[in-house]
């Protein structure tokens, strides 16, 4: 694990948690994306080195959408970049995490993407990412 | 904010969690420290330029372990890093944020810390940090 790349957080309001999230962080997003085979809207603020992704659902069924109506709105998930996400998801393997995607899938702002059962981590979402080259 | 100085994660058992999130990591906690005015033990994980910090509460009053009762275990706060803690509560307030405790306090690893209540911040409990010099 190299480098936290960025922090989820899944919000409700699109628009209002980015002007919310501008005031806390002083900063504007440098990028929103629509991902549209999650069904999520994205932004993602610069803070030193690592990122603050919002996140909303698009539809009911997406896992944003779901998560909120079971937890609320609040942190989703961390990312961890990698150097190498096939290596790094069999070594996590090896060692008894249990991953929710057995290939990595394509991501928001360019990367490969894995996650790990938060079950396997004490209820923290975590997310392996590698940036597309 | 300067940076995410560290993601604090709520834990049920601090051994079990730390032999964890070595696996997780690929590295040891470089430090662990009781808190004796919050009532946690906590360790840090150095992840590139920040920092995973394990929470376990030691009594059932302890913010932590009040925690994991209503949530469960799992992702606690984020915490950024500021220039000047004072300086910056004071903007926080000025933007309609609401602050958990009026002055800075002592944390773990030599910082003063600000809470931001986290129906401020759609559900995210953020601390400001500023080491001690």
């Amino acid at each position: 694990m190299k480098n936290v790349e960025h922090i989820g957080i899944a919000v409700k309001n699109f628009s209002e948690a980015n002007g919310l999230y501008f005031k806390l962080l002083g900063v504007e997003p440098y990028k929103t994306e629509f991902v549209e085979s999650e069904n999520v809207n994205t932004s993602f603020f610069r803070v030193g080195g690592t990122k603050i992704e919002l996140l909303e659902g698009t539809t009911p069924d997406s896992a944003i959408s779901k998560f909120i109506e079971k937890r609320g709105e609040g942190i989703h998930h961390i990312a961890f970049e990698v150097e190498d996400i096939y290596k790094e998801m069999e070594r996590l393997k090896s060692e008894g995490f249990t991953l929710l995607n057995e290939q990595p899938k394509k991501g928001a702002d360019n990367k490969l993407v894995c996650f790990v059962h938060p079950k396997s981590a004490n209820g923290v979402l975590v997310e392996l990412t590698q940036e597309i080259r």
